[in-house]
């Protein structure tokens, strides 16, 4: 995190152009972080607004956001679970290797614009310099311990600003409601009712409207199993999201340990034929302290 | 890639502390760099010495080092294909899914050390620090245009650092051989011969010997089918990669469109259970210019 005397010290250096271009600042500037093996460079795919990331003094590098996918992972009520056989054993081969089988949207994966609007475009079709991207962290953990329906709001993402700033341009917007907490307990994690219905957080429609509408985002992620709210019915924000050409990631691990502002994340999104999404690598970068 | 007089006032800068502490200016740096919107900083996993990176004035942005999987992508010879099949479609269900099944070291993929060492880490297990690298891209691809067994050797290496510097560390090492104008011809691909022996290139063990004792490699990767020579009897890069911790990387594309140093690479590497390794998105960043 900078002190302001520092970001003052950096904007008078770009207004006053002291012996060296904003450019030339900015390369040398990239040159030296790297020169200097720092973690966490914040790393934008497209232009960002400056944010501050008052929460970087108790989180720091690299941060793994994937769930490891087993048999016994929680999954969309209905789907089959993660499969795996060895096809080579040491035993017979002197080497090990699996075959491996899963329904596409199984653990930490990403949902494809096709996945809901026949003839958009597959994961491994979508433009790689979307999966690179500032990640801004919503945090509406105290809300969903209290209701399991509860859902990120277009005020959440306004207080989020008010905060930090506007939302930068070609962010990934991170739903946190604590969920996660639930996850080595799979009936818990998909908390169905009497009637069948599953109760979890998840973003409100309205919520994916403002983003696709007002702001400039590559995709959203939630920590349970739906971007919508597990009760939805209409599935309102799988439409507006994938209907934008935007993806969606579903079962995010470990976003308290990421800045709500100021990081950056790396989508490693499946890049199979004719995906509708697939299990994907999602890792985050803290900003540099 | 930034001039002389830049880097000069960058040095001078730290060297003098004029205002603004090494520590405040690299945090200033990295949170300026962001504010820019700038892509392909570069992001380094552990310390680094800095390189230069003639290239930067031909590549740029963020490249893609992954090909789509499909049924019809070159596999190890005897390896099944990749396949996938619709689970939900439009017509029955209002939206699309797929139930996908690959053998582990299917495509673009990585090979984890338990792949070769029984008991060792599987790929799931691998630190995630780990994933996040520069890259320095050793290109043999005069000498594979002429001879489909040429490896890579510590010679290439050698005349790499000559150009660059040091090899820094936590890197990713990454053999470019061309052999990638092959992929859509799966046979040429593999290119077997009367007896049934592959021909493309690969690392010498001597090289992968070198990197794993004399330097600080998080991994290597290859353009080709194989970490070793395609005519390799003893798979001696398999054996000293994978046994010294590292992983390796196999079917790697558009390496071509890297700079030889300065890059960073992001490998998705796969994350299920017991993993011998798994196709994974790589994605590289090249540096600002």
């Amino acid at each position: 995190m900078c002190s302001p005397k520092v970001m003052d010290y950096v904007r008078q250096q770009l207004a006053t152009g002291q012996g060296i271009s904003r450019r030339s600042f900015l390369s040398a500037a990239a040159v030296t972080t790297a020169a200097a093996g720092l973690t966490g460079t914040s790393l934008f795919a497209q232009g960002a607004t400056p944010v501050a990331s008052p929460d970087a003094s108790v989180v720091s590098g690299i941060v793994d956001l994937t769930y490891t996918m087993t048999p016994d992972i929680p999954v969309w009520p209905g789907n089959e679970p993660f499969q795996a056989e060895p096809v080579k054993t040491f035993a017979n081969d002197g080497f090990y290797a699996q075959k491996v089988s899963f329904w596409e949207h199984t653990g930490t994966h990403l949902d494809a614009p096709a996945h809901f609007h026949d003839g958009a475009d597959t994961a491994e079709l979508l433009p790689v310099e979307n999966f690179v991207a500032p990640v801004a962290v919503i945090d509406i953990s105290s809300r969903a311990a209290e209701d399991p329906d509860a859902a990120l709001m277009v005020d959440d993402i306004m207080a989020w600003e008010a905060q930090y700033g506007e939302l930068p341009s070609g962010v990934f917007v991170a739903m946190y409601s604590g969920w996660g907490a639930r996850f080595e307990d799979a009936e818990a994690f998909v908390n169905l009712d009497a009637d069948g219905v599953q109760h979890y957080p998840g973003m409100h429609p309205d919520a994916a409207a403002f983003l696709v509408e007002q702001r400039s985002i590559v995709g959203i992620g939630v920590d349970t199993l739906s971007q919508d709210p597990g009760n939805s019915t209409d599935f309102g924000t799988h439409i507006t999201i994938l209907g934008a050409a935007k993806y969606g990631v579903e079962g995010l691990a470990n976003l308290d340990k990421v800045a709500p502002a100021g990081a950056t994340v790396f989508i490693g999104a499946p890049k199979h034929q004719n995906a509708s999404g697939g299990p994907a690598r999602i890792i985050a970068t803290n900003p540099v302290r």
